[in-house]
């Protein structure tokens, strides 16, 4: 698979009195992670929204392997693994200092309108629904060579 | 001064690895305690966001005194001490069980529409301006005899 | 099921700009409802984490429905399903007004130590592992009868 | 005054249903550009942590003057004023696009061991203390230039 990759370094905010990384913050990780994969691709979440179309979640499911702690540097990967009427990315949590696998996940999504209501993103943002396509389309194939 | 009363517990998201509760938490208190003591005065912030009318804070200042734990009960003291073109209200953190003054603040505020420029609450919404300055004037009266 | 009830109030901070909660949001209302279970056992989490007891998340998964708002009075409804080397609760997020199904997931966990290591409940903490079962299985009937 | 900056993105997350930065995250932006600063200095908060030196917020005062969007980039300025007893860190966020001053304020803190009893720093990490002096005269001094 063609995972894109990002990097962030663990806020104290973020951590709970088990000292380590508060568990739903990997959701927020992976959101930065989604944007910052679309961005590389050449689109910006926010102009999406700016034009009412909106990506909210339908699905999560996170795998916690390791903690991470404070001050860590993470690297978040992600891939965009379907893109039709749903969207679903596939993500991994690693820390930077020994390459430890920390987390694994997915989110899956709808578009909708501003009053929530599904819409054909393929009909809204034909443009952007066919370049997504290839992505996904060559991250296949990159990922057959791994 | 008069106060309005708020009790919440403590969650586990609002720890960090202090062990005590992380300092940016006590501004969602007070914005729970501002909500709930508009509710007592017979009006829902929610309704006046949907009429396009937000009262975004403007300053705050916080005082730590003694730190909060997970699943302390902690009361959210709250009142409103000036209400023309801005709104300040002070607030009062107390763990239930002893007692103990956690901390102190303020907020202030102005009102603005969905742009968020500057508008005048007396002239948009009069009957609430009305009632907010009886409020005031009430609470200090309270206020002189504790 | 046997269904334990938690009722929360949605906060200002827990929206995001879709003027919804922010996903991730449901996921520290899950870790309010298991607390408020073991409590209404009989059971304060905290106590567990004193004596060096700690049941981080390993696995989450989380169905969104419909959104929720700013102000909504939310149920949370959390069941234990599977307590042995591993915990499993399953949830479901209700409007209060309009009882509309908002959200379902469960979250699986592991006692570990102070340095997250994995322990035995059964060991550790015998009379609390015999209780626990006899909820499991209470909660197995009742759920039966429904 | 001599500034260290820091930039950051601003999460999805950190929004509210106004469509703008929630104000409490200015405070967990704050605490990101401490962290920063002093490991700009050579040193990591982290490592104090770990040697049972711990510093809390004890104030916190914000001025909020123009809000921050999902996907802006902004500048954390952070410039630490006093460092005896209590130290005192001022900031500034500034958006990179258009440069616009966001929100300026300050926050204090006092060490603490890891019961929360003050310490003296000083005696705690003489070395530290020292070249912490030297880094508040020197910015002092840039601060005449500028």
């Amino acid at each position: 698979m063609a995972w894109f990759e990002h990097e962030l370094r663990v806020r104290y905010v973020e951590t709970d009195q088990m000292g380590v990384v508060y568990h739903a913050n990997y959701l927020n990780w992976f959101e930065v992670g989604r944007t910052e994969l679309m961005r590389s691709m050449g689109l910006t979440y926010r102009t999406f929204e700016e034009k009412g179309l909106l990506l909210p979640a339908s699905e999560v499911h996170v795998h916690y392997h390791r903690p991470a702690h404070y001050d860590d540097v993470v690297i978040i990967r992600v891939s965009l693994q379907e893109a039709k009427v749903r969207f679903t990315f596939v993500y991994e949590v690693i820390r930077q200092s020994d390459q430890a696998l920390l987390v694994t996940g997915s989110t899956t999504h709808a578009w909708v309108n501003e009053s929530m209501k599904p819409i054909s993103i393929r009909k809204a943002a034909p443009e952007f629904y066919d370049s997504v396509q290839r992505y996904v389309v060559s991250a296949d194939e990159k990922g057959d060579s791994v």
